[in-house]
This record gives structure tokens, C-alpha cells and sequence, in this order.
């Protein structure tokens, strides 16, 4: 019954995109509590992290139950496989908004973010909120030359983390230790998001060269 | 030919726990690095990383052929799920390794770790050995109660980070704000691999109730 094998699974790449769609939004919504010191945002971040955690666990039962029919053809056994790992680094993805949210709330009604910074993170969260709309995009739409164009942004988040400690680790470094430990945090959970939505664009691309036969056997 | 299977899926175990005695490895001569600032060692813990990558290729690529092969039974299913995602946790950990040797190296002739915070990481790097240690011997014994003694190990872990953060964050610290950021994102590497352990020593138990029986359909 293969079209009933492909319409599952279009179901499970449905279920990837409502989740990639919300491992973009709370992120968002994360900058938005950690550079507006918004406690409802970040309350509300967390929420989410958790439906993010049931929809995770619902791509899994599918898959498991999708690779439990039958004997899988050579084509479909890669975008099942695929379906679980892009699913782990979406639900990772929200993990990180999470811990942003967090950092937010720990430093309430303070910002957790340092005057100094808050340019740097205003443009870490835009270039965060940049790949992940285009991974979705990706997600959606299988189109790997979009693919190409989460690096550029990647290579700029990874320029803008390095600016991040070469200011924080300057002596002209106007705040304590408790700013630039919390910008440290920050800057990685940034940066650790953009690379999981990174291995979600090339997940797919493999996925879509494997279909194509360019994949070698090995 | 389900012996076949199961030979091959006992394969690809021997394999995980190749790998988990490496990502032990790469920690402990991780640690070795850092509080002794030996860059030989740290460069080999780097060395080490790209050889564990390799193991995590071929244990995909090995269940890929498994799951390939036939349709798979009920109590198959799992076991082949579960070796992708341990894989998936171990290679993260000698990431992890890798990521403490880079911070030795950057600092290297000087050492990475301030004197003041060089008790506590002796502390998490063994409290992560321990860890790594008990890992193993889950994926090798399958024993659901080893698994146990793990979350003793990380709620250890869990303190000694809180307690790092408490040391750095007080107006006390006498260091200046580089050593507090690298001891903040070191602090996070031992977390992250404790965190690892623990999920890879829960999914070889989940494996276990499931084999046995246990598990509910859902």
C-alpha cells in the first residue's frame, strides 16, 4: 500500500513544518521577552517549549509506526530516518528559545541583556529569526538552492558571536562578570540554534539529492 | 532471517559501546587538557572527535541497511530506533570533549581554568567520568538499575554548575570577566555531557521495558 506509506508520511512532513513554524515563533517571541524584559513572553516561551515536546513525541509514534508496517523501499527508508533526526533538532531548537526565555526571567524586571549588547542581540535574533524562516521554507518546499542560503546567514551569526566576546572581553568592558556571563550564555544559545537549523536545510537536501539518485550507495 | 538481524543489530551495539568508551575517553583526556593545560592532549582529544564522527556514520549507516532489509517485528523496531539516537548522544559528547580541549587550546600556554574555579571542574570532570563510566556499562549490560545511579551522578553535576555560577557571580570573585566567561560556557560543556549520559543511559532503559513487555502501545 504505498500510497498510504506516502500519505503518512506527507503527514509526518506536515507535522515537521508546524513544528519548525514553532521553533521559529518561540524564538521569537524569546528575543522579544529577553530584550523588552517581557515576563509574559517568556512564560509563555516555555509553554510552548512543551507542545513543541508532545509534537516531537507524536513525529516519533508515527515514524516508529510507519517503519513497523512493512518492508521499507530504498526511497523511503531515508526520509523516514530523517523525518526522526530533522524532528530532534527542531525540538532542540525550541529547547534553546527556552533557555533564552529563561536567562529573561532569571534577571526579572532587570534585562538580562546589557545596554552594551543589546544592538549585538537585536541582530543575533534577527539573523536566528532569518534561518529559521528560511528552514521552514526549506522544510516546505524540499528546494535545496534555498538551502544554500542558511549559510550565509550562519556564517553571520557566527561573525556576530565572535563580536559578542571580543566586546565583552575587551578592557574597555564597562559591566561586571554577571553581564558577560549572561551574554556568553546567550551567545551560544544563539548560535547553537542557528546551527541546528542549519542540519535541518542540509537534513533535507541530503534527503532531496537521495531521491534523486545522486547519492552514492555507500 | 532474524538471526542474521539480531547478529547484525548485536553489531551495531558492540559498535555504540566502542563509541561510548570513546566519548568517555575524549572527557576524561578533555579534563586532562584543561586543568593541566596540555596541548598535546588537547589536540588528540580533537584528533579522537573526528574518528567518533566516523563510528556515528557507520552506525547509521548500518541501521539504515537493517531497517532496509526487511519489515521489521515489533520488538526489532526499537532497538534499531534506539541505536541512532545513542549514537546521535555520544557523537554530541566527544562534541562536547572537543569543545572543552578548543577552550584549553585558546587560552593555552595559560591555563583555561582560573585557580579558583580549578577544584570545582576537578570535581565535574570526575563527577562526568563517573557518568561516562556508568553509561557504558548500561549499554553493555543493559541493566535497568545501573541506569539509576546515574541521575544521583547529574543531580551532582546540576549542583556543581549552580555552585560555579554562585562562585563567579559573587562580589567576591577576584578574576576579571574573561576567566568567568569561559568558566560559564566550560560550566555548560560538563552539564551538556552529563545530560547526554543520562538520556542514553534512559533510552537503553526504555528499550529494556519495552522488550520486556512493559511499555504500553502508546
Amino acid at each position: 500500500m504505498p500510497q498510504g506509506f506516502h500519505g503518512d508520511l506527507a503527514q509526518v512532513g506536515g507535522t515537521l513544518v508546524t513544528m519548525a513554524k514553532a521553533a521559529r515563533e518561540t524564538m521569537r517571541q524569546a528575543s522579544q521577552a529577553l530584550l523588552a524584559a517581557d515576563h509574559t513572553s517568556a512564560q509563555q516561551v516555555i509553554e510552548r517549549g512543551a507542545e513543541i515536546n508532545v509534537l516531537f513525541r507524536l513525529v516519533e509514534d508515527r515514524v516508529y509506526d510507519l517503519v513497523g508496517r512493512r518492508k521499507l523501499g530504498p526511497d523511503e527508508l531515508p526520509a523516514t530516518m530523517t523525518a526522526v533526526q530533522v524532528a530532534a533538532d527542531l525540538e532542540r531548537m525550541s529547547e534553546l528559545a527556552v533557555h533564552v526565555a529563561r536567562s529573561s526571567l532569571r534577571r526579572h524586571p532587570a534585562p538580562a541583556v546589557a545596554p552594551e549588547l543589546t544592538g549585538l542581540f537585536t541582530t543575533m535574533s534577527e539573523v536566528a529569526d532569518r534561518l529559521a524562516e528560511k528552514m521552514v521554507d526549506v522544510l516546505a518546499d524540499h528546494d535545496a538552492e534555498l538551502a544554500a542560503g542558511l549559510d550565509q546567514d550562519d556564517d553571520a551569526m557566527d561573525q556576530l558571536h565572535r563580536r559578542l566576546f571580543a566586546v565583552m572581553l575587551s578592557p574597555d568592558w564597562p559591566l561586571g562578570v554577571e553581564a558577560a556571563v549572561d551574554g556568553a550564555l546567550l551567545g551560544r544559545f544563539y548560535e547553537r540554534y542557528a546551527d541546528h537549523a542549519v542540519n535541518v536545510a542540509n537534513r533535507v537536501v541530503e534527503l532531496t539529492r537521495a531521491d534523486n539518485g545522486i547519492r552514492s550507495s555507500n
